[in-house]
C-alpha cells in the first residue's frame, strides 16, 4: 500500500495542508466493511442519476455514460477485478473513483446533489430492506417446520414444566405451538421495522437539502421507497431503524435461546425427550462417547453476542448532536454482525427443527411421575363442591403421601385416596390420566390436542397470506 | 409483622412440612413494587368472575357477592386502609385474602380456572396498556411545543453541523422539525407495540389451560383485549411486551439525550444560542454565577437507566425453559421504573420546549462565520460548468486562504475569489447569503423556510387526526 | 409541601429570578434516593470541620458547636425525628439546613472549602466502602457454607457434565469447589476494588480546588481514606470506583446464576440428585403438588438486574465532558440496588448452600448411565500402546455399539470388548468403574477425593487468613 | 472445500452414523476467528510435550519430534503456507492435523492428558496476556503524551466547566492531569486483571482431569503461568479473566470516550480552544471547509462497541450449568475485537493527544467571561467575615446585576460592587484575576500552576517505575 502516506485522491483535499496520517488513515477508512454495500450503492447512483436527468442537471448522454459506466463497476466487482483502496476510505469513493476512471470527467458530476452523509444512509436502508425480506423468509420457513412437527406430534404428550417442575401434562405439539408463537410476533415486529426502514434520506445531501431542483419523489419511486424523508438533518443522522432491527432480532435470539435451553434438556440423558439427528451435532475429541447438541448451544451462546450489538447501538446515539458525526460509522459492523448471525441461527434452526426426533414413551413416562395430575384432582373436588383453595390443600396433603410413599396419585388406591377428602369416590380414576387431563383443556389456547391440531389448522392460513 | 415465621396463610402450603424461612420470604415476596397492579388485578378479577357467572361456574350471586368484594378492597387500598403483607407474597394473594376475609368462602371460587402464572400476565399487560396511553399523549403533547417553537422559528438562521463543525446554514425550526421526526417514529413504534400487549393472556391458567369451560373471548371483551392469546405455555411465559417497551423508551431516550446534549451546548457561554427559563434550571451551592440546565443533564442522564433496564428483561429472559419461572417476578421493576422515567422525561420536555427562549442574532452571527456557505460557493461553481469534485477543490483553496487571511468567504472581494477560478463573477455573493443560502434548499424535507413551514402544517394536521 | 413553589431556602437562589418548577423540582431532587447516605455524610462533615478547626478556619468553638450540631441531627434522622424535604434537594443541604436551624449562623460555615460536587464523591465513597466489608464478608460466610458441603461430599460421584451430556464421572465435592473457585476470583476483584474506592475526593470542591488552607491529608486520615485524590477536576467526575464494583459485581451474579441453573436442573425429577429444605422452596397457587426452588429462581433473574445496572452507569458516564455534570445524580439509584441485590442473594445462598441435601444414590446411578468412562477406556488403550486419537475411535465404535445394544461399557463381555480392540484383556474392568475412573484423577485440580480434600484444606487456610 | 460433506477428519467420529451438515459445519467452526490464536496454541503444545516426555508419558525422541513438527507448522502458518479447514473445525485441530501429516502417528501422541476444553482456556490465557502486555504499554506512551502536554501547558488558563457552564478558572495542564489520573486507575485494573488472567488451566483435560501422571507444575512454569489452577471444572468453564478484561476495556474507552467528546467541543468554533493536525482529521465530500475531528469522534463511538461485547460476553456466560458447553465459543469474537478496537484507539490518542496545538489566548479569554471568579468574590467576603452561605447570595446577586449590565465582575467599579456588601474594599480586584484565582488553589489535587508541576514530577516517577 505505497499511496497510503498520500491524499491526492482525497476528495475533500483543498483545504488541507498535510496528509493523513497513515494509521489515522486505516483506522478511520471503512472500505474493509462497508464494502459489502456495493450492490446498494450502485443501485442508489443508477437511481440519483437517472432523476438528475430528469430534472436536467445530467444531460440524457451523462446520464447514459454515468449509467454504462457504474454498471462496468459492478461488473468489475462481481468478477473480483475490483481492488479496494483504504486511502479511498468507503465504499462510495472506491466506486465513484472507479467510475471516473472509466469515463472521466463526466463521473465527477454523479455526486451533484447528495453527499455521502445522505448515500450511506440510503445504502444501508436499501441493503437492510433486503435483508429484511431474507430474514422473514427464513422465518416463515422456520415457522413451517414447526408446524409440521406440532401437527405431528399433536396427541403427544410430556409434562409440561413451571419452575422445571412438573406441573401439568401437555402435549409436545402444544409446547411447539409456543415457540410457533414467539415467532409470529417477531414477524409482525419485523414487518412494523420494515415500514420504518423503507423512508428514503436521498436528497438530504449533507445536512440541509441540496440547491439543485431536485425530485425526491421520483428517487423514491425508483428505488421502492415508500416515501423520501420529511427532514434533511434528520435524515442523515437518524439510526433508528438500525437499532429497531436490533431490538427485533434481540428478540428472535431470546426466543431461540429459549428454544435451545428446552431442546439441550430434552436432549440430556436426564430428560432423554429427544433425538437430534448427528448432523447437527458434534463430538469430542477426549470422551468418545459425546454427543453434543452443538447447534442450540451454539445458538443459545449467540443471543448475547446479539444484545450486546444491541447495546452498541443504542450507547452509540447516546447524546449525540445532529446532524452527522463519525461516530455513525461505528453502526455498521454491530448491524451486519446482527444480519448475519440471526440468518445464520434461522437457517440453522429450520434446518433442525423438523428433523428433531420425539421420544414419545420417554416423555409420556416422565409426564406419568410427578403428581402431574394433581391439578385435575383439584379441579375434581371443585365440581364436587370442594372451594378451590381448600381443594387445593386437600390435593397438597395427598402428594405429600405420594412423596414419602413413593406413589403417584393414580397409584394410590379409592381407601387411600378418599383419606384426604371424602367426597372422591372411583370416578376419579378417570381425571388422574394423562389423557384425560390434556383433553379436559379443551377452550382456545389450551392444551387439548383439537385445540392443538386447530391452531395448526389456523396458523396454516396466516401462513399462506403472508 | 409479627406473622411472617408462620405459613399459614399461604395458599399452597398443604405438601410442605416447614414454614418458609423469614427472610426468604421478604426475599422472594413481590408485593412492595407490584402493589402498584392493584386496579388492574380488580379490573381483571371482575372481569373473571363476570365470565364464570355467564359460563355457570359461579352463581350469579357468587358473582355479585365477589363484585361487592372487590369492589370493597379496591376502595380500602384507595383510602389508605389496606395494609400489604409480605407473608402473602404479591398483590394477587393479598387482595383475594381481603376478599375472603369480607365475603367468606365464596371469595375462594374466585381463583377458579386461573392461577398466579396468567393472572399477573394480565394484570401487566392491562397496566401497561393504560400507561401506554399516557405515553402517548405526552409524546403528543411535547410535539405540539415542538411544532409551536419550529414555527415561531421558522426563519431563524443557525449554522448546521456536522461533526461539530459549521457544516451549511439550517434554519433553527428546520432542527426542531428534525426532533419532531425522531418522536414521530417513536409514537409509531409506541402504536405497534400496544397492539401486542393488547392480547389477553388470562385463560392460560398455570400453563396449559383449565378443565373449567370458559370463555376467552367473553373475558378479551370484557377487558378491552383484542383477542385472547393463542397459546397456553406461550402466554405465561411472554415478556416479550415488556422488552419491547422498554426497547421503544430506549429509543425515545436515546432521542432525548440528543436534544439534551443540544440545549446544553446551546445553553452554554460559548454556543450562546438559547436560555432556559430559570425554573427549568439550578444553581451552585458555592459558584454563584452558575445558572445549571439541570433538566436536560439529567434527562441526558437517564437514558442509561432505561437502556440498562431493556438488557436486563433481555437477559432476564435470556435461556430460560418454558412455562413460568420465578426468574420472571423480575420483570416488574425494571418496567416500571421505565415506565416512570420516561413519563417524567417527557413531561419535563413537554414544559420546557415551547419555553425555550431564542437568541437569534447570536446564532445567526454564528452561521455568518465558519465559511457556513461554502457548499453554496461550489454549487455556484458548478452551475457555471465545474465539475462538482473540482469545485469542491477550488472552494477548498479559497476556505485555506480564508482561514489565513481571517476572512469569510462573504468578506473576500471579487478580485480575492476570482484567484481561485476565473467563473466567478459579481453575481456570487447572491449566494454567500445566508439567507440565500437556505431558501435554496427548497425541497421536501430541506431547510428552506418555506419548506419547514410546510412541514409544520402537514404535521399538525398528522396529530389532529391521532 | 405548600412551600414547594418557592426557593428561599435554595442555597443557590441569588442570581435567579424565578423560582424552581414544582415538578422539575421533584424530577430534579435526589433525597428520595440519597438520604440512605446521611450517616457517611455526617461523618464526611465531622472530619471536614475537625480539618477546618486545626488549620484555623473555623475556631475550636465553632468546630464544637457544628459537632454537636451534627451529633443531634444524626439523632433525630436515627429516632424519626427528621422530615426530609424535597425542597431542600438533596441529603446535603437537608441536613445543612437542620444544622443551621439548630446552631444558627455557625452551620453555615461548615461548607467552608468544600462543595457538594465532592461532599457527595466523599459519601458515596465512604458508604460503598463500608457495603463493600460487608460484601467481603458475605462472601466469607458463603465460602464457608460450599466448604462444608464440599468436605461432607467428597467422595459422593456424579455425573460430569460438558455439553449437558454425561462426560466423565467427578465427585460433587469437586463440583462445589468449582463453585468455591469462583467466589475466590470474585472475592478479590473486590478487594482490588477497595482499593480504588478508597481515595478521598474531599477537598477538590466544585471542581478546581479551594482558596483556604484545607489540610486533605488530615481529613483523609480522620476518614480512614488511603489517601486524598490527586486531581481535582477528576476527583468530582470520576465514577469508576461504582462502575467496577458494579462489574465485580456481575461477575457474582453470573456465578450464582450458573450455580442457580445447576441448583434447579438438580431439583428436576428427570436430574432428582438434591432436594432443597422446604424451607427455600414456595409451591403453586394451582398444583399442589409444586415444590419449587424459588431462591435460585430469583437469584438467576437477579443476575440480568445487576448487569443493566452496570450497563447504566457505562452509558451515563459515556461522553461526558469534565467535570461534574448532573447526569451523575444518576449514579446514586443503579448502584444502591446492586449493593441490595448482591447482598441479598449472598445471605440466600450463604444460609442455602449448606442445607443442600444431596442423593448421593440418584447421583451414582446417573454416573453409571451414559458411558462415562469411556475415557477411561481411551487411557487404557493407549497405555498398551494404542495412539490416542486412535483409541478415541475404538471407543467411540465400541459406545455406537453400547448405544444400539442398551449396553454400558462397563455391562459389556470381555468378548464384546475385544472386538474393538484386540489389547483389550481382562484388567480392563478395573479402569471401567466410577470409583476407579475419579481416584485416577490425581493431580493439583483433579477430581480425586483426594485433590478435593486437600483443596478443602487449602481452602479453609485461605478463608482464615482473610 | 470439496471435502466439506465428509467427516473422516474429524477428531470424534467414531460413534457417529452421518457426516455433519455441510451448513452446520461452516456455523459451527471457529477456525475463521480462532486461528489468530496459533501461535500461543503452539506454544501450549511445546510445553505440554515437554511436561509429558519429562514424566514419562512420551519418550525424548516423541518429544523432539512433535517439537521439531511443531517449528515447521508454526513456519508454515507464519510463511502463509497453511490452509485452514473449516472440516478442522478450529485451530487446535488444525495444527494437529498438519503435525501428524509431518511427523505421523506420533503427532496424535501430542494430546494425551489433555481436551480441547483445557487446551483454548490456555491458548486465550496466553493470547490475552501478552495482548495486555501491549496494551499496557500503549497507556503508559499515551500518559507520557499527556504529561508533556500537562507540563507544557501548566500555566495556561482555561475556563473549568461544570454543566457545562463556566465555573472556576483551572489551567489547561490541570485539565490533561484528570486525562491522566483516569488511565492510572486503567493500568492498575489491567495490571490485577493481568493477574487473574495468568493461572494455568491446561490439566483440567475436558473437566475432570486426567489420569496420565501429568505434572502440572512444570506445565504453568514453562508457559511462565504463576500456577497451575486448582479445580478441573472451574478451568474448562471460567470465562471470567475475559469479561474482567472487557470491563476494564469499557472504562478506559468511557475515558476516552470523555476527553474525546471535549476534543471536539474544543475544536468546534465555538469553544476555539484548540486545533487538532490536519493529519488527524478528514475534510468533507460535499463542503469544502470542514475539518472534521474524526479521530475523537471514532474513538468516542467506539465506546459503545466495547460495552456492547462486555454485555454479550455476561449474557453468554448466565446461567450455564457447569462445565464446558459450546456456547463459550462464542467468547473469541468479543474479546478479540474489543482488545484490537483498545489497540487502535489508544495508539491513536497517543499519537494525537501531545499533538494538539492549544490557542492559549481564545482559552483565556473565555475564562475571563464567565463569571469564573465568582466563588474568589464569596471567598473574599468570608475572609471579611461573612458567613459562607450569606457570601454566595451577595455574589449571586453582584452576577446577576453583571448578566444585566453586560459586565463581569472585574469589570465592576469598586463602588458598583460596595453595592452589594460594604466590605468590600480595593483589594477585591486582587481576587478577581484568573492568575490570582487558580494560583490560590494551592494544595493536593489543586489546580495552582505549582500543583500541576508536582503531579507531573510524581506522575513522571511513578511511569518511570512501571
Amino acid at each position: 500500500m505505497s499511496n497510503e502516506n498520500q491524499t491526492t485522491e482525497k476528495p475533500w483535499g483543498g483545504r488541507f495542508s498535510e496528509p493523513t496520517d497513515a494509521f489515522v488513515e486505516r483506522f478511520t477508512a471503512s472500505v474493509d466493511f462497508d464494502q459489502r454495500l456495493y450492490y446498494h450503492d450502485i443501485q442508489g447512483s443508477i437511481a440519483h442519476a437517472t432523476m438528475l436527468a430528469k430534472v436536467g442537471v445530467l444531460t440524457e448522454q451523462e446520464r447514459d455514460t454515468i449509467l454504462q459506466g457504474l454498471k462496468e463497476v459492478q461488473d468489475d466487482i462481481e468478477q473480483g477485478r475490483f481492488e479496494w483502496s483504504v486511502t479511498l476510505e468507503d465504499v462510495h469513493m472506491n466506486i465513484e473513483a472507479r467510475l471516473t476512471d472509466k469515463i472521466g470527467i463526466t463521473g465527477k458530476k454523479l455526486h451533484t446533489g447528495r453527499s455521502r452523509n445522505d448515500q450511506v444512509a440510503t445504502d444501508i436502508r436499501l441493503y437492510l430492506r433486503d435483508e429484511i425480506d431474507i430474514i422473514a423468509s427464513e422465518i416463515t420457513r422456520l415457522q413451517q417446520g414447526m408446524l409440521a412437527l406440532a401437527e405431528r406430534e399433536a396427541d403427544t404428550i410430556m409434562p409440561g414444566f413451571t419452575h422445571l417442575q412438573t406441573a401439568q401434562p401437555v402435549t409436545f405439539g402444544h409446547h411447539i405451538m409456543a415457540w410457533f408463537e414467539m415467532l409470529s410476533r417477531d414477524y409482525e415486529r419485523l414487518m412494523d421495522c420494515r415500514k420504518r426502514v423503507n423512508v428514503m434520506p436521498l436528497g438530504a445531501a449533507a445536512l440541509a437539502g441540496t440547491t439543485y431542483p431536485i425530485d425526491r419523489n421520483l428517487t423514491a419511486e425508483l428505488l421502492g421507497f415508500d416515501r423520501p424523508s420529511n427532514n434533511s438533518l434528520d435524515s442523515v443522522s437518524d439510526r433508528d431503524f438500525a437499532i429497531e432491527f436490533c431490538a427485533f432480532a434481540s428478540l428472535v435470539m431470546s426466543h431461540l435461546s429459549r428454544s435451545s435451553e428446552e431442546l439441550i434438556l430434552w436432549a440430556s440423558a436426564q430428560f432423554n425427550f429427544i433425538d437430534l439427528p448427528d448432523r447437527f451435532c458434534t463430538g469430542s475429541s477426549i470422551m468418545p462417547q459425546k454427543k453434543n447438541p452443538d447447534v442450540p448451544e451454539l445458538v443459545r451462546g449467540k443471543s448475547g453476542r446479539v444484545t450486546g450489538h444491541l447495546i452498541s447501538l443504542l450507547m452509540l446515539m447516546k447524546s449525540q448532536p445532529l446532524a452527522y458525526n463519525k461516530d455513525n460509522q461505528e453502526d455498521k459492523e454491530p448491524l451486519f454482525d446482527v444480519i448475519d448471525t440471526l440468518k445464520g441461527c434461522l437457517k440453522a434452526y429450520g434446518d433442525m427443527v423438523p428433523a428433531i426426533q420425539v421420544k414419545a414413551a420417554s416423555m409420556e413416562e416422565a409426564a406419568r411421575r410427578g403428581f402431574s395430575t394433581a391439578t385435575d384432582l383439584a379441579d375434581y373436588l371443585v365440581v364436587k363442591g370442594v372451594p378451590f383453595r381448600d381443594a387445593h390443600e386437600v390435593v397438597g396433603k395427598a402428594v405429600a403421601y405420594g412423596v414419602e410413599s413413593g406413589k403417584d396419585l393414580s397409584e394410590m388406591s379409592l381407601a387411600e385416596l378418599a383419606n384426604f377428602s371424602d367426597v372422591i369416590t372411583d370416578d376419579v380414576f378417570d381425571v388422574l390420566t394423562l389423557e384425560g387431563s390434556v383433553s379436559a383443556r379443551d377452550h382456545i389456547g389450551g392444551t387439548a390436542p383439537a385445540q392443538v391440531r386447530k391452531a395448526v389448522a389456523a396458523a396454516k392460513e396466516m401462513l399462506a397470506a403472508r
